[in-house]
């Protein structure tokens, strides 16, 4: 029948493979298990808390896997366990902490790829040493290999929760397969860390989603060899804090026809994701990530009376004394009829590994559904938990949350069970 | 064809009958002279400015009237002209009074139909006399038909922009036409005024929609009226400031499925709407539309675990240095992964007539659609144009914006011209 | 010589007697443990750490009794130690509370003098039982007597950290000492709780601060008899958040000859205290406490220009979510330079009882010097602390922050420790 | 008597000479015009507003000129009247403007001394040509004597109103008389525009107060200047909006010995101040400024338990959109007894030349007081006015607001009228 997927059960044990286990991977590890225990619910994700207009739980729409079935593993640049690393990331209260010390004191990460070129401000041990970027990816094919014999996994699913690398443009090396990987050998300067996990994970045949707005799967030889190994993809940069709030707020405005003169945006944090954006490097790609948000919003072609002068400014301060509740304060300003001006100021006090934690969790679970549905390349679908969604080819993202709700509810639709679709034709 | 309204040309005249000839309705006026003569775009008005999810224009999608097509009248308690009202309401600054000010001045509202009981700290002149609330509508009849004829208008539409009448429970009065027209005969107090306007409309064939949140249109026995009359109305209480925000924010959080522990909602406002407000009984009618807004949304019922325990107060305070410029300040205490709280802090510095008067324009417009379609009864498509939707008996209203623009969009895709519908049969 | 006061010196174990043993003095005596263990320092406790323009420290200028000679005592309506109370108010983090678990479970508040007339929406098992207002003051008597006795103190310090009491206009009753202590005997309405203990403190020799805005210390009987008994009282209502900022900022202004035309403050709170303010007697109580201060600081009458039109609101809203985490929104409507308009909003997001807590300390420690220095009768000195200032009769209260450190250090600077007194003579 | 300034009756006409004749001038100029012909109170203004603690106004207090005795000129860029620069300004709405027109079109800037090396984003085409920068000043001290003598006037007053200069560091030329008029002649590039008027209005005895962040005044030679010629010397950089705030909220903290951990403000303003600080070098200059003032108000030495971790950061960005209402958002991080953090935030909706305009009135009076009692170098009586308070060597600047209207009252009840001075002696 058009429009369906049909999806295999979701039985079997998943490795769950982070590359990056900061507060993110942590946060995220520690609440499942809490969700687990049944000490906390597990608030802020849409898989396990959600449901479609009419009241139904998206796990009464499509087969999801359970939390039980996850495994969880990763690569950091630093030796401690997560309980180390959670404490460290100072994120969850001695409470929490001590609650989820069992399992996060069993969790030590694999060495990391790492390449100062494209992280700075921060370092650490626990790196790999290898000759070329292929021989790390390499490396990695091997990890995977071996993590998910040594956990008993049929399969696993891919998160990338490191820090943000620099800004890299497109170039030659990214745009097929063969300069790609003539680039791992060649130690091209243009090819970051998160690329190479791309290459590992996708060879491996484990979907991988990316939470940070570095390029990633983002570039033609990634997508194209997602498509080759018939994996799926998804894209980037975790929509938690400031930008979730753009894109619920400007959809609004844009559909009273409110005009917009200007917004503007300034952030404070102070926790390593902060101390990593200090660097300009690593800044400029993530204000790319939030300032593509707006324009797909409020189109100023259509619209010229509305939104073709409008100012947009986006600022991030590392701000220590805040540590990882980062905050952000937006300026709006708006006109209405006759041109009066009014002004929305939004103040968001919120945590930044709290709201990365559940996407983590949302993100795994639909990609391992991707997977178990033969769907490869980039999942569109999946816009919804994006500051800038990775589109396929030719397709301009979608920033408004709530058609990005839609997109997402069709496709769970889509999904059919196996046996019920065989039962169908 | 299913689901079609044939929906007569939009030719001819209309009356645009206005009970409550203050900020909003001169403000109203005053943009749609601008919009005529070219030097103000009708900001925030979607009939004239918005589009559909692929970028066409609403008006490209049906037969809407044109704005040199309408014709201004009202009633009012001050005898003025419109120009002096306007210029008392100090919305407009002296430029844009001064550019409006021939058609303004050229209008006189009727003498009004009111009662102190039902609004307190306002009182004028321009009232009529009458020995019962049943001859007060046939005054009214009477001065409908006289505007009609005088200003060569083929129909008429009426959107209500007087101010906040006192909370009133429903009784037997309200529930038959039959009680309903025997109350009027006996001057029954549970008969508000805009009961009695919307009366005298409906028995006039005049569609009507209530820009505040008295029940004016919002009882059985008016809607009764409305369907044996075969005219549409809507309503009510225009969604404008805060209670905008509450339905473009609230359908985020739920769609990422975020806690909400409680919701504080505070307004200032120095205008007559202010100053009525001031009066217990007009606050309890605004508090109970301003409260309704986020059970919908939030449902405790579905997800106790984020919602159950929510708590919403709303606060509104007569502020006079502020005059129509409004302000909202509402702190949303949320909690997310694991139960850590975050906050949202939004303050809304609005002008209270600039964002209801394009309302008045679009739902004039509409209003005339529906009724050139012959719709009757409640139009629930227009719900996006209010704080407290009307829906007909049993029917649940809507509240977030964005469902509320799918079902406005619904049906504008609905209306078929009548020739093209007469050819697609 | 001149201004000077000699004082005695600051030996020996002093009974810090507290009516109200809930979240502000059990807040209170967790940090002095602190304090005196190392854990903390005493922040927000100008005895501890302020110091006068030259950086000279108070301690330094005057004899102060140090931490270690306080022993804590108190009444309280409901049995259970300090410990329990401070768990049940939830200000201190589980490590804090442990930290202090073995001063707090040691500390059981005497039984109190209640009135469910002056406090509702509360009520507690462990009140006494009496025929007399009169013999409820001397059970009080007897117990400050035991208290003492049983602790070995030299002398005592009161500070009321209970709850507000409802409105009570100044009548007949509260006029003369004759007619107060009639009216005990009478069982006269007018005499709350408050004043009961303070007619036994100052009967007892211990002098007494006011932390709540209700009477208690404020009518010519108690001030008569303050004098007459030879002791120190003080009051009323701790300057804490909102109240504290408007007086830091209104100066500012002031200073400037910035015209204000309106300032509204909205409070939300969701402790005992904002329960209790939710019952309209309570608030009124505390609006007039809160309402005085800008008249006192923006003179309308020497500047008509300035203040003359200024329009003041101040809101309290019990807000469950946020407990003890109270949090004030002030807007502050300005003009400047040729009338023009500017606005100031303020968010202060504040913890009730960690902001008063000190404050209790400060005026323990200065009530004693002032018993020590023999200063009997009201202390302008400590308006510093207060937000409606007690006076003698006939002066103006000082609501201006600066204005009140400059009084505070004039006497601190008057203290002359007695041997050094008499030398210098 | 000891402490006493003798000073000269006020009489005479004053020229008021502005180095910058844009919005801030201009403002100036309209609103002094505004309260001679008495439609608008000189608000902001303490000469013209304020009083000292008894209420007794300052223009009692000592003799200070009216406002009819004074004669606008000065400098610019643009050849425009103060009328047209006005209205590029776009500070005062159509109905000021019209009214202060007659005045305003009557003056026209002598052409200035620009280098685009000391600031960037503007130019203009009303400049002097000269080949040394001792030429450039021979050239203004001939505009001084013209001006002077055209307009009847006994003596003049400066106030920088100009732009912001780079950031410049002091070297060798700034060191001396001698090296810096060298330096003059030498086109030294450590010279910058602000410094030459300084140079030319000192060596015609004429008093300058410096309303921006650049040196102008603030070096060794200038100061020595000043006190050779003996003529008095302020600034620098009007205390208005955020920095204002900051000077009021500190020392309140400060004040109750509460702890900061951060200070965050972000700026944003769209008018020609936010151009050119929107050039790094210039927003050095001011960020050098703004940064000052908590450093000096938290003294982190004495009280490292409360500062000795602050985090104070500073961002202004430019933002069309707004235009001269400038913005501030600060948030400040607090922390009370045991620790416990807080939080408070501030928003400032501003506008730049309303706050400015009244100091330059208030600056401009003063320093003829100061010329009338022989006052020379470096007035910091005046640190009230300012963001980073000029001091003679070795003085440390005051940055408290309510110390620095005490050291200012103290002067002002220093000056004696000459005749009383002498009938007291």
């Amino acid at each position: 029948m058009f429009g369906e997927n049909p999806i295999n059960p979701a039985d079997g044990k998943i490795a769950v493979l982070l590359p990056g286990m900061g507060a993110v991977a942590t946060t995220f590890i520690a609440g499942v298990e809490a969700a687990r225990k049944g000490w906390s619910a597990p608030i802020g994700s849409v898989t396990q808390m959600g449901s479609d207009a009419n009241g139904v739980p998206i796990q009464d729409l499509m087969p999801l896997a359970g939390l039980d079935q996850l495994v969880f593993g990763g690569w950091d640049i630093y030796p401690d366990t997560t309980f180390d690393a959670a404490k460290r990331a100072a994120v969850l209260n001695p409470e929490h902490l001590e609650k989820s010390k069992e399992l996060l004191a069993s969790i030590t990460p694999m060495s990391a790829v790492f390449d100062s070129n494209y992280i700075k401000n921060i370092d650490g041990p626990n790196t790999k040493k290898y000759d070329t970027k292929w021989e790390a990816s390499l490396m990695l094919q091997q990890d995977i290999k071996n993590f998910l014999k040594d956990s008993n996994c049929d399969r696993g699913v891919s998160v990338w929760c490191g820090s943000t690398e620099r800004y890299v443009e497109i170039s030659e090396v990214h745009l097929t397969i063969e300069a790609f990987e003539e680039g791992l050998k060649n130690n091209d300067p243009g090819i970051a860390p998160s690329m190479i996990y791309a290459h590992a994970l996708l060879k491996s045949g484990v979907p991988m989603a990316n939470g940070a707005p570095n390029l990633a799967l983002d570039c033609p030889a990634i997508i194209q060899l997602a498509e080759r190994e018939n994996v799926a993809i998804a894209g980037k940069d975790f929509k938690t804090g400031q930008t979730l709030m753009k894109t619920i707020v400007a959809p609004g405005l844009a559909a009273r026809s409110i005009g917009v003169a200007g917004w503007y945006s300034t952030n404070i944090l102070g926790n390593t994701d902060g101390a990593v954006l200090d660097d300009p490097g690593s800044f400029k790609t993530k204000e790319m990530s939030k300032l593509s948000v707006l324009d797909a919003i409020f189109d100023k072609e259509s619209n010229p009376d509305l939104y073709g002068d409008m100012c947009h400014k986006v600022r991030i301060d590392y701000y220590p004394p805040r540590g990882d509740n980062k905050e952000g304060w937006d300026n709006i300003d708006l006109f209405g009829w006759m041109g009066y001006d009014m002004q929305i100021k939004i103040n968001f006090l919120c945590r930044d590994s709290i709201l990365a934690a559940p996407l983590v969790l949302d993100l795994a679970l639909f990609m391992d559904a991707a997977n178990r549905a033969n769907l490869s390349g980039v999942q569109e679908w999946l816009s919804f938990f994006f500051k800038a969604p990775q589109t396929s080819a030719g397709k301009f993202p979608e920033h408004d949350l709530f058609h990005q709700r839609q997109m997402m509810f069709d496709q769970i639709h889509n999904f059919v069970p196996k046996d019920s679709a065989a039962a169908a034709e």
